[in-house]
C-alpha cells in the first residue's frame, strides 16, 4: 500500500482519520463535532446536522463532487438504508452513500460506507479508478467478505482496507476470510489507533 | 418445480407460508403477530415493529445474512420505496429490500419484495443461485410481465412464482403475459390458499 | 431533434412543460397545483401532496406504467435521496425516480430527475429506448457532465437535453463539458421559457 505521505489511522469501525502530506485532516463516518470542522454529508443529513449544531455544513448528493481545499470529494451509491435514531425516533437521513475522496497528492480512496455489494461499482472503478477501497466486510449489517470479494472484482482494486468487522459480536466476517475469497487484492488489516503511511 | 420437501402456500398479494421438511414454517410479507414469531426485517422496520409490540425482532441491512435455526436468510435490493403508513403518517421504513432464504435441504427461494428489475439480480444470481424466484408482475406499483421477464433473465431462474397482482384492478399484469414474455421459465401460477409441495 | 409535433418548454431546473400534438400538456417536475391537473408520483409523495390539497393524484411505484389518456407513463429509478422539506421538517417522500413518457406520437422522452449516473439506465434503454433524454449535469446535487457521458452511452441515446445546471452557483456543470465528452450524442441546449417543436 503506497499512500505517498497521507497516513491513516482506523478508529473502529467504519471511521478513519486521514491526514493529508498538506496538513489537511478528514474524518470519515465522524463521531464528533468538536474543532467546528467542514462537514460533507448528503442533503437530508446536513440539514439535520444542522439542527443539532453543526456549523459548516456542506449539503451534496450522489454523483456530485465538491473541493474543499485541494481534496476533492465525490459522493457515489450504498446499497444500505439510512435511518438516524434521534431518540426514538427513526428520522429519515436520505440514502447511504460512500465517497471517493481526491488528496493533494492525487491519492484516491474509495470509502464505500455501509453497503451491499452493486453492479455500479463497475462506473466508480471506470470514472474514478480509486487506489485503495475500505470496504465493510462484517456480514449482517453489511455485506460479508463473500460479497465483498466480488466487489474487489468490480472495483478492480489492488488494496482493500477492510472496515465494519469485529465491533460487535454479530458482524463475523473477518480480513482472513475476505484475503482467501480474494487472493490477488493486498488486504490490509488495519488496527484500530495504529497510524500506517 | 422439485421443492424437495418443502411445503408452499400463496397467501395473496406478495405473502407466502413455507413450510420446511424440519418442521419450520415461513411467513414471508406476514400480516399479523400472532404466535410471537422470530422477526427478520431492515433495521429501521424492526425498530418500528418493535414499538408496535412485535417482540422477536432480529434486524439486518442489504448484504447481511442470519440463520434461524437451520434456515439461512440473505438481504438482498429491491428497487422500490418503503415508506409505512402509521395512522396519517408515512413513517421512513428503511429500504425496500428482497431476501434468499435457504432452507434446510438446501432449496433456495429468492422472494424478490416489491420492486423493479434491476441490473443486479444478476449479483443475486452469481453469488447466490436461488432456485426458484418469486417475482412481482402487477404493474403500476410494481414491474410489469415486461420488466419481470428482462428479470428472469439477469437471475437464469428456471422457476418463476407470480406474486404481487390481481389484488385489485389496477394491478393487470398476468401469469399467461409473463410465460409469453418468457418461453424458457417454468411459470408456476399459485392459487391463493392453495399448497404446493 | 425530431419531435414530430411535441413542443417542449424548458421553465428552469428540472421542470418542462410538454405539449403534445393531441393538445395534451405534460408539466414534469412542476411548481404548483393550479388546474387541478391530474399527478402522477410515487406513493409517498402522492400521500404528502394529498395532505397539501393536490386532488387527482395517481400514486405509483418504480416499474410501473400508467395510462392517462393517451401518454403512457413508466416510472424508473433514479439514484439520489428523496426528503422534502416540509416546514423545518424533513419528510420522507419515498424513492427519487425518473419517468419514461410515450406520447401519442410514439416519441417516447425519458426524463432522468436528479441523478447519479447508474448501470439500470442500460435496462431503461433496453426496455423502452427513449427517443430523447433529459439528464442533469450541474454537479454537487446531481451528476456532473462527466458522470453524464457515461450515462449517454449506458442509454444509447441520440439526443440529450441538459437540466439542472446554472440555476444557483454550485451547480457548475454546462452542456459544451457535455459535448465534448460525448461528442457523438447531439445536446441540445434549451433556453429557459422559449419552446422547440
Amino acid at each position: 500500500m503506497n499512500l505517498k505521505g497521507i497516513k491513516v489511522t482506523w478508529l473502529g469501525h467504519a471511521t478513519f482519520r486521514i491526514e493529508t502530506p498538506g496538513g489537511k485532516t478528514v474524518i470519515i463516518d465522524p463521531i464528533g463535532k468538536k474543532h467546528d470542522p467542514a462537514t460533507v454529508g448528503i442533503f437530508e443529513l446536513c440539514t439535520w446536522l444542522e439542527k443539532k449544531g453543526v456549523k459548516q455544513i456542506n449539503p451534496m448528493n450522489k454523483g456530485g463532487s465538491l473541493t474543499l481545499g485541494d481534496i476533492k470529494i465525490t459522493m457515489v451509491h450504498a446499497d444500505h438504508s439510512c435511518g438516524i435514531l434521534d431518540g426514538d425516533q427513526i428520522i429519515y437521513g436520505g440514502e447511504a452513500v460512500g465517497y471517493v475522496i481526491e488528496f493533494d497528492n492525487a491519492v484516491k480512496i474509495y470509502h464505500a460506507g455501509d453497503t451491499n455489494v452493486f453492479g455500479d461499482m463497475k462506473i466508480i472503478h471506470d470514472l474514478y479508478a480509486p487506489d485503495i477501497s475500505m470496504l465493510p466486510i462484517g456480514d449482517r449489517f453489511t455485506m460479508s467478505p463473500r460479497e465483498a470479494a466480488y466487489a474487489c472484482r468490480l472495483l478492480r482494486t489492488n488494496t482493500v482496507i477492510p472496515m465494519h468487522f469485529g465491533t460487535f459480536p454479530l458482524l463475523t466476517g473477518t480480513p482472513g476470510q475476505l484475503q482467501k475469497l480474494a487472493p490477488d487484492v493486498d488486504v490490509v488489516e488495519l488496527k484500530p489507533g495504529v497510524t500506517v503511511s
